[in-house]
């Protein structure tokens, strides 16, 4: 079996660590595996580089940004290999232009074009551990890139569809994916397997177990991931396309801080008005989630959205320079978006309907509501966030 | 103009170092010349990655040991850009592979085979500061190699020689070439100019400027080096084809620490001992430098020479287990090497005459002495070498 794995930059924060994980590679790679690993920056040690970097110019180009960053993988694959050939393991690591990782010339969120896997098939030939630096590839100027925010998964993901591997490991610090986070629900019960489209909702809503991105990547090409533990070897998550979606309906609650609710009061209500909200957001790179557009009185009506918390204030400040039609625009930032998530919502509409009965329950307010096909939302006070989480997993996922 | 520069680990050391390197750089630049500047690794940052490796491993194989410790310098390289980016300047950080230093395969003391300079040479044509990290390159695997002790010297050397840039400036830590250690004796005098010849000999008679490797590259393609230093800003030292060599007959006075003497004693006077001696020195990479054999008694004979400390104890276990012939084999290491220098002393047959002289008059035994074409050696005891140089700098050089 060929088999990619990942490891993140806690997983090898000291020798011990590494070490450890080496343990891991070692057995995988001894069961008869074929076996191509990347991995992050030890712990700290990018936001250190930032730390130097800022101390020298508070402002790099982004170009140097990624010649400095891309060292910290660069220390932790070397790092890894010595601690296999330590072992005496056969084992060579890569950085991401020699593992053929090419990718767009976006400097800090570079995305992968194509992978020439040329070398590492040619290593996994002959029998050896090749360990692939994350979050990193040259594009076409020669110069280092990095992929950004969970860039390593998205390498990993992006190595295991280009070398059609049967199976991509994402090693973190928690055992998988849960029906809800343990924190609030201690009965929060581990997942099995979880279909892409289920991880991706998840994820957006703030379940930090995967990035969307590798998510995506993931589904698209069929690869089969799986989230589990570095430190614990008990089995994780599997993310795959799962067949039988009608068995279970809600397979997980989650919850979302980072978000705030914005109103445009009684705007007139020409045309394209919601249009024009909007574009003049996505112009300043300001995503927009939940949107309800009321009837509004008279010829006027009110629209009202969410963004994230740190968008808040410059959105607000946009529309009250565009829109003075309106009456007023104001703002609420102490929302959580809550929601339940599962592939088998579609097909059963009570589900919604039975949410909302929890809210009723237990006092809580709510301001806004969203669906999709397997998920809905609902925007409420973050006071009741934690409460609200609980009365929907009790309601929907009934514990261990 | 073309210029080379060079800045060494501790020139770089911290940001306020680094910011101080780039005011220089800014400095050259704004002259109107074109620059490519390389850097080594941030103070103490490879001996920080090494012993991080050695946690891990305590033998790591050289090729993950150059994969690792190339980042120091992709960190200097990346911080000095940012650092001139920020004083509004246009720059660009290359590695030894992106700036087409191709070496030979053997990890750890790679050799320069040649420097595909397309890249900085377009660079340079767009007026931009180009960057290159020192101490590094790429083998014909794709692999990083590193250049071993001085390769950010050897790198900054072949990089003139390639670019034919006017001027190769290697900033260290000290002002210049002098005329013996200035800790010895104070009124030591800096040198203005030195051949490559005298730079060479000086070089590996101890003194610590340059590493003889970068010497002689700028010999053989005729590259102007300047030694000076990164923090005075005071003219240096030309290293460089001086014509007019008789003019002074000696330039500087040296000693070197790291040495032992070790004496084979009434070995067999056979054909060919000789060469059984050195060759099974060198078969172990035991570097022989001064060489005496003495006319011996009846049919036998005294064989005596030098080494670095660290070797000494092997070759005497070597020659022991070999020459059972011999009666003994004894060895000093408390002895130094001290040396006059001076391209002028060929043509000046009393220098060594007067050498001696200064020993006899200071009261110094000599072991062993050793002759080149333009320098003069004796081995002494250890305890009277500052001595010695004083006396010699004192004879020769008269001082400031």
């Amino acid at each position: 079996m060929l088999v990619v794995q990942k490891y993140g930059g806690s997983s090898v924060a000291n020798a011990e660590r590494v070490l450890n994980v080496a343990k891991r590679i070692a057995e995988t790679y001894e069961a008869g595996n074929s076996l191509v690993v990347t991995v992050s920056a030890q712990g700290d040690t990018t936001d250190d580089l930032i730390a130097k970097a800022k101390e020298i110019n508070p402002s790099p180009s982004k170009r140097e940004m990624d010649m400095l960053l891309s060292t910290g993988e660069q220390i932790s694959i070397s790092l890894l290999a010595m601690a296999l050939e330590g072992m005496g393991l056969s084992v060579v690591s890569l950085t991401g232009w020699q593992a053929g990782i090419q990718t767009d010339s976006k400097y800090g969120v570079a995305k992968i074009k194509q992978i020439n896997t040329e070398r590492i098939a040619s290593l996994l030939d002959k029998n050896k551990i090749v360990i692939v630096a994350g979050f990193q590839g040259i594009n076409k100027y020669d110069d280092i890139t990095t992929l950004g925010r969970g860039g390593s998964d998205t390498s990993a993901v992006a190595l295991a569809a280009s070398l059609h591997a049967d199976l991509c490991q994402i090693y973190t610090d928690v055992e998988g994916v849960y029906t809800t986070d343990p924190r609030i629900c201690p009965d929060a019960k581990k997942l099995k397997d979880i279909s892409y489209d289920e991880m991706l909702e998840l994820a957006s809503l703030g379940a930090n177990v995967l990035m969307n991105r590798s998510v995506e990547l993931a589904k698209k090409y069929s690869v089969n991931l799986e989230v589990l533990s570095s430190l614990k070897k008990v089995p994780g998550t599997l993310v795959k396309e799962v067949r039988n979606m009608e068995k279970a309906v809600v397979r997980g609650v989650t919850r979302d801080n980072d978000v705030a609710m914005i109103s445009l009061l009684d705007v007139p209500d020409e045309p394209g008005i919601a249009f024009k909200v909007f574009s003049l957001l996505a112009k300043k790179n300001i995503n927009v989630d939940m949107i309800i557009q009321s009837i509004g009185r008279e010829n006027n009506k009110d629209i009202s959205f969410t963004v994230k918390i740190d968008n808040c204030q410059e959105a607000v400040d946009l529309l009250k320079e565009n829109f003075s039609a309106a009456r007023d625009v104001v703002y609420n930032d102490k929302v959580s978006k809550v929601s339940i998530v599962g592939a088998g919502m579609v097909s059963n509409p009570g589900v919604a309907a039975t949410m909302f009965e929890a809210m009723y329950n237990a006092h809580i307010n709510i301001h806004m509501i969203g669906t999709s096909e397997i998920k809905v939302s609902v925007l409420i006070d973050r006071e009741y966030s934690e409460k609200a989480v609980a009365s929907l997993h009790d309601k929907f996922i009934l514990g261990k």
